[in-house]
């Protein structure tokens, strides 16, 4: 392609809309637009990137036995009915009505339509395993579209589901794509490390998110270097304090602590340690219709912080049906009252117990009574909880939930996540089978999903530099671009076309830019474009050789024009398959 | 791939909702499945063929000159309001909110969005030509989805939008799209025909459709063997008879003609020629909003239709936009009479004349009461009409209006259609450019339009037999079914499986039918499917031989393993570009 004829907009300034490096880069280099509020548009170059990332899944899908298919993004209610999700998924579900006032949703994922599909072609364990997949546009209607690609309402993913007859089944389909998505992200030149994840909305038993490392992502992970545990910190357990068995329960005592409404302040009140208070969060809930439909009080050491995918996984309920409760009304309802609340002396609504607390001994905790805590705070004693489970956030330094040692934490962007889902939307929509005792049996369903588009976003995040993206090879919209520095030179004009042809012969997709720009401006937006290797044809011409730099290196090399161009298809043909 | 581990299922029964072949064959072969009404998914097979339409179409747009991109399919209002057509759309257009309450509608179209784009892009003569096209699901909520791909509410489009400078550079770029569409619909098998036709809701000043031929098409095209003319129906202008300069207008005279409410009636009885008569038909009209705006009468020669496109491009609304009239409502505001309404007495709407009424002389009309006509109606000293112009329709055997030779009439499935847009929705839109001259000018515009799944459809239409599709190699999902009589016995089995491999080596798509099914079901299967080349491997695999045949030939051969190989290996390569 030739960069005079090019529909290329490159932009010098930062859009203001944009804070992160793929979005910005995407945006500048000319490869995205916004369309409106989450939506992007692909230029030229920016979808032939997708396409390529699209061509790797797809081989790599394929290669795992799965089948590609398409299914519509319009999905009629009914089925998220049959499932439950047409209430339970929250305001992100982008419903819709056609002209007759049907109700459809824009598919945000497709576990109805797939189990659907097969229910009504499954019959027999002879038709199992089933692997099926597509590459599709997905809509999920975010509150706070952000980061570009990364957060997105618009976005293109490629789903797959896989169809079993028992847990070994399924084991064995989880297995091969865990695999498969290890060499997609490979190929897409992708740093990227699996990690347990918690099921969330869509539900199961079993789940890995595959996390491309990056500050900006929005996971946070947490990983021991010793042992090799991997989890996001919404779903890694906790290791509880130890039981202080030998400690006796001493007299519960209230204390005036004026002002004290923070752990800190109450701590350096009573001279305590945080780690000997009890801190309290507070919350209203609601059913699926939105109405509200009780309190919940959720205690936790002083010192720790509350997990809220913990909390909402021990309530059963989603993540929008919870909220911060308004102090002054939940006060009047359950005797709590703001800065001051603990476990003694609350009423009418669910306490939800950190699971260590019950081992520890003699806390602090308010006293649901404006400027007084109590102290000698002894579960069992003096309070228990409706519900009693880990609710803590594993931080930093904590101790591994496998092997003890102090656990780190990273940041990555969700790129992949993979599901055991088992039986949840077999039973509830009666897929089932016959095995081979003619006994009916649910079929034992995975969902896979990889965010196409948010991959691209990704791989920019962990390939750039302060010029510019720097392209893997494998998913370079193009693989070399000819600078031409001065298209008024007949000389450097035709050692630019013949170099520009001969790459084009082999195969190896290349640029020429060929516009009547300042060389300046060229080398600018070839940085900024991220061309893994470029060809420069300048003032050396004449003498048949030509510059040689790769984006991904800092070095130039004058070459011989048949030289520069060898070294290119041989790079590209080792890389390009990623 | 083999078909005992693909998901496939093939239907005996013709589904209930199916009229048409390609419906029925489509969801027999299982390579579509009906998700709601109008809403299709494709199985692997017919995903396939669909990635292979669009393979065909992405090279040859290429080829072209045309740059591909991506757009959203959710577009916002705002930009339809820019362009008037959010309330001319009519309620085709699949309106949508987001949770904000924002205004979207999943797009039918894209000349707003690429407007849009490009407004902010191109600002000198520089930058065009440009054509940019995308392949892209979009929406039209059908009032009565039919006939499967062929008119359904979500579908693949190829949509291409040139950007020149003048009328010229338009006409350069319409000549590059309408050579393309040739080579695209050729290579896919089809046999298409370009046609005039109208420009409809898109507008603009010239129109081509590549209309599929077939019985079952939605287009009536009008052609003459003589010149070559072809046209839809909608818009083909016809002759008008000859002006009756050499007859006197006799003077007006009331008939009574008891219940006479037909032309037919009413010829009769007055045993005149119905070419002697002025049919009436008489309409409601609605603004923008669907509000009441209007009634309308029309009027064409007793023996000829009204062409409502015609009527409707004269009147300069949206077809929506017009209904047949309540003839008792409308009776009491302008005076017509149900069965007796002519042109004399009638008062309150707008009359439209077709263009030869004029020239004819002592025609019969309605009186405007009950059971009564006029005779030796004559335009001018009778009645005038608000609007004079072509409102017929060209009818089989009417002289050409190119040459004058009669037209005959077929039917086609619009397949594509490009349009000259000119400077419709760059004015409205503001896509301005300075030229040569430093001079602001508007954009002009081109857009072009391919349906890539109705295109599916239309090739099975054209390739099918009593037994199934026959997919032409271009288009056919796999090339090769390598049929496997008995599983059972290892020398079969060993056969087929090195066809299979051998075949699969040399870059040919197979497909194994190793199922444990009866030979007679595998046979009709393969049918169904239309697989290109069918490989048998039964009882003279010890001696080496096995059974070729084409899907679209009825002879079948004996050849030896490696000659079958060579033969499908050298049809599919001959074949496979199309």
């Amino acid at each position: 392609m030739r960069l005079s004829q090019m529909h290329l907009r490159t932009l010098r300034e930062v859009p203001n809309e944009a804070e992160i490096p793929s979005h910005i880069l995407l945006l500048r280099s000319g490869m995205i637009r916004k369309q409106v509020s989450g939506v992007y548009g692909f230029m030229n170059m920016g979808w032939r990137s997708v396409r390529k990332i699209e061509q790797i899944v797809r081989e790599e899908m394929d290669a795992s036995g799965a089948q590609e298919i398409c299914m519509s993004a319009i999905q009629p209610a009914e089925l998220w009915e049959e499932s439950g999700r047409w209430n339970a998924y929250g305001p992100e579900l982008w419903r819709i009505k056609d002209r007759n006032g049907r109700d459809f949703c824009l598919g945000p994922t497709h576990e109805e339509v797939f189990t659907d599909l097969i229910r009504n072609d499954i019959s027999s364990y002879r038709q199992m395993p089933l692997m099926l997949y597509q590459i599709q546009t997905k809509y999920r209607d975010e509150a706070r579209p952000r980061f570009g690609l990364i957060r997105s309402r618009e976005f293109i993913m490629k789903d797959c589901y896989s169809f079993d007859t028992d847990a070994e089944g399924l084991d064995r389909s989880y297995g091969l794509m865990y695999d498969a998505y290890t060499r997609i992200f490979q190929r897409c030149g992708l740093d990227c490390r699996p990690v347990e994840a918690d099921t969330g909305a869509i539900g199961g038993s079993n789940s890995h998110e595959f996390t491309a490392l990056s500050g900006i992502g929005e996971s946070e992970i947490a990983y021991c270097d010793k042992c090799g545990m991997a989890a996001t910190t919404e779903r890694a357990a906790c290791v509880d304090a130890p039981a202080q068995t030998d400690v006796d329960a001493l007299p519960l005592e209230k204390k005036l602590t004026p002002g004290t409404k923070t752990i800190e302040d109450v701590a350096g009140y009573l001279n305590l340690d945080e780690a000997q208070t009890i801190k309290a969060l507070l919350f209203v809930t609601y059913d699926e219709e939105g109405k509200e439909n009780g309190y919940v009080a959720a205690f936790v050491r002083g010192d720790r912080e509350l997990n809220m995918t913990k909390l909402v996984n021990a309530l059963g309920i989603a993540e929008h049906q919870i909220e911060f409760a308004d102090e002054e009304k939940m006060g009047a309802a359950t005797g709590c009252v703001g800065g001051f609340t603990g476990p003694i002396g609350l009423h009418d609504c669910t306490v939800v117990v950190d699971s260590e607390l019950p081992g520890l001994k003699n806390l602090c905790a308010g006293a649901c009574e404006e400027d007084h805590h109590y102290i000698n705070v002894n579960y069992g004693r003096d309070y228990t909880g409706d519900i009693v489970t880990d609710l803590k956030t594993l931080k930093e330094g904590d101790p591994c939930p496998v092997c003890g040692a102090p656990v780190r934490h990273t940041r990555g962007i969700e790129v992949g996540q993979i599901f055991k889902l088992g039986t949840k939307y077999s039973e509830s929509m009666n897929a089932r089978y016959v095995d081979e005792n003619q006994k009916e049996k649910p079929v034992v369903m995975g969902c896979y999903g990889i965010g196409v588009t948010r991959t691209l976003a990704a791989i920019v995040e962990q390939h750039h530099d302060e010029d510019g993206i720097i392209w893997p090879v494998s998913v370079a919209p193009y693989h070399v671009i000819v600078t031409l520095v001065k298209p008024a030179d007949e000389t450097q004009t035709a050692v630019a076309e013949q170099i520009y042809a001969e790459l084009q012969q082999a195969g190896v997709e290349t640029l020429l830019d060929d516009r009547r720009e300042r060389p300046g401006v060229k080398f600018k937006d070839a940085d900024l474009m991220g061309i893994p290797v470029r060809i420069t044809v300048g003032k050396l011409a004449g003498e048949g050789k030509v510059e040689y730099k790769l984006r991904r290196e800092k070095d130039r090399r004058e070459l011989t024009v048949q030289d520069a161009i060898a070294e290119a298809v041989g790079l590209i043909n080792a890389e390009r398959r990623g």
